[in-house]
């Protein structure tokens, strides 16, 4: 059978997703990039279809295609914004939804139109906000991680204070930490926002603690809110885990209005093959910011994972490129850092990002407040010669 | 400095992790082990810890190291359960939160203890609850996909009634008809619905119509409510756009209660590389299972995906393995099919397993209802043979 010709009335506003193909010619990748089309939209084959709008406009359009090196060739791709039904988890899925399932295709990027960036409202913050909340005009953040699993919760206070004492701008947890009953979150968090608080009322400073408020999808809220209640400045979600929209959600809820940061837990397998999957400037980039985060962590070049320069250099370039009304974000590489890095991190990120330390930064002498002072005094000094 | 010296309470049961690295030798291959204990875990240098029960029982434990063909080691790696806070978003953070972001570890297998799988609720109906619904002892089930987006809703319920007409046990919508204004959740699910409903008093069939409700994070509960109140028979979600505890979440709602079809959009990443991510056993089997869907959609070998017949295998042995209480699900091969391949299909996957024909039941034929009883009519001849 051939489905029933259907007219539609669309607004002809369209979205665009650049894919790298492995493919041996430009007529095999142009093959690929047909069945693209088709997979990410109606599912089913051209031939059961009738010469009519569907066929015409909801289908996926090829917009280019061109050579990218030996077998690659990127094509760009684009969708009617309607496709979309304005939901953050249908924009995914018509980006990557089932030829996610077939070797050979990674998405490079997306190029959003405003008529589907306005859908969102994006960071609440942002670099500015994140700046002006934190009261630091022109330097580098300096960011760590409370940790680990299994200490108790008057420990991991004990320890937030330290760092905030020596003058850490932002303090998030170990995403690992969550419920457990060695530190419930119940207790955790009022007692490591209190000793922060503590710090901030000594040092004249305004360092924000974030706990993960990663759980349950009729849990995370409640978390959000409680952390907000007993004293937190931020929190940390890992969309990976939680799903994307509910870092949206969480972004976009007025009565919460805390800054956020993405971490990116489970998303690794995306990223990590350069023939399969989505980009780290997308998926440690486009999409958190789309979401709603005002800062992403991602693991640094050079550390104890397998991000290359380039793959950095992508994720910064995604949380500053315009992108409609929504606000640039920090970039925050972190990943087995350590002090001794800090020039060579500034040299490659700037002042606009949040050099995350925690290993490096515990083990850096016996005395913690003093090594976060000894951090905060490199990443000042950066600050003067920038 | 040292993290303060700590005495746990723990009940001793472990849950472990299978996985494959790659590695130049077994000794490398224990260096990566040792690794994968600590960043799934504490996320510090074994260094920084004392000699206490975080080092003892909160980082990762290696069980067993063998090799597994040349430059591939297989490495099973307990925790402890109470790392997960009994919540699926951080057992899944524990399994691979981190390691993700490193090449060469893949995650092969879950094991599972009584004490982690009693937190779950499992699949409310499972293969067995199913059968009884759809009134189908012992045969097959044949199973299809409403489509193409862009269709209006009056033309989607017109094929629905002819899919039902003809004898199909389960409609399930394409995933990627969300709310579109082709065609919105509210106008065609009750429409389908009925068209079903009708359908099903004509033959005296049981055909169960299964929405897409995969949605915003705010909204996916409601939509899966108004498809029970608007008559659907069941539900679609893909977790790897909702998030896999908000699949669990719905699961687990009893309030809704019906049978849960997990779609695998946007997760395809995980498995397609075989050095890298999470294996098909665990992503397309495991996971729903656990999260409560009572059958998993995935890919067919041999279609226009790139799934083997060992992938295919893997996971079928994931929906029916013992797993503490949690009830045996079904398969449901898809992608590509056409009715020439289903004694092809019932002699791989036998009678546990639901064929999903969608494209190849179009295409039959003109007459959709002539289609899907030529279907059915193969299906029960199958139950008979076998």
């Amino acid at each position: 059978m051939i489905f029933p010709a259907t007219r539609l009335t669309l607004s002809g506003e369209r979205f665009s997703v650049h894919y790298r193909l492995v493919a041996g010619s430009e007529a095999e990748a142009r093959v690929i990039a047909s069945g693209i089309c088709l997979e990410q939209t109606v599912e089913v084959s051209d031939r059961l279809l009738a010469d009519d709008d569907i066929r015409g406009q909801v289908v996926g359009r090829i917009e280019g295609l061109e050579a990218a090196g030996p077998g690659r060739y990127d094509v760009a791709i684009s969708y009617a914004v309607e496709t979309t039904a304005d939901e953050l988890t249908q924009l995914l899925n018509v980006i990557f939804g089932n030829s996610a399932m077939q070797p050979g295709i990674r998405v490079l990027r997306l190029d959003l139109p405003q008529s589907l960036l306005q859908q969102f409202k994006g960071p609440r913050l942002g670099r500015e906000g994140l700046r002006a909340l934190l009261g630091v005009a022109d330097r580098p953040l300096l960011g760590t991680a409370l940790k680990p699993m299994g200490l108790p919760a008057a420990d991991l206070a004990d320890l937030a204070y330290q760092l905030a004492l020596g003058g850490v701008d932002i303090i998030k947890e170990d995403h690992g930490l969550t419920d457990q009953p060695f530190a419930p979150f119940a207790e955790r968090v009022p007692r490591c926002a209190e000793a922060v608080a503590r710090a901030n009322r000594q040092t004249g400073y305004h360092c924000l603690y974030a706990p993960n408020v990663t759980a349950a999808a009729d849990r995370i809220g409640t978390r959000a809110r409680q952390a907000k209640d007993w004293g937190a400045g931020g929190i940390m979600v890992a969309p990976g885990l939680a799903g994307w929209d509910t870092l949206r959600m969480l972004a976009e809820d007025d009565t919460l209005a805390l800054p956020i940061l993405s971490h990116p837990a489970w998303l690794g397998t995306f990223a990590i093959s350069p023939e399969q999957g989505v980009a780290h400037h997308v998926i440690y980039g486009q999409l958190p910011r789309l979401a709603g985060a005002d800062a992403t962590i991602f693991v640094n070049h050079g550390g104890r994972f397998a991000f290359t320069r380039d793959d950095c250099r992508g994720i910064i370039e995604a949380t500053e490129q315009p992108m409609g009304q929504l606000r640039p974000i920090f970039p925050i590489p972190a990943g087995g850092m350590t002090l001794d890095r800090l020039p060579e991190m500034a040299e490659f990120y700037g002042r606009e990002a949040i050099f995350l330390i925690a290993g490096g930064l515990y083990s850096h002498s016996p005395d913690l407040a003093a090594s976060s002072r000894e951090f905060r005094r490199l990443i000042e000094q950066i600050g003067r010669s920038a």
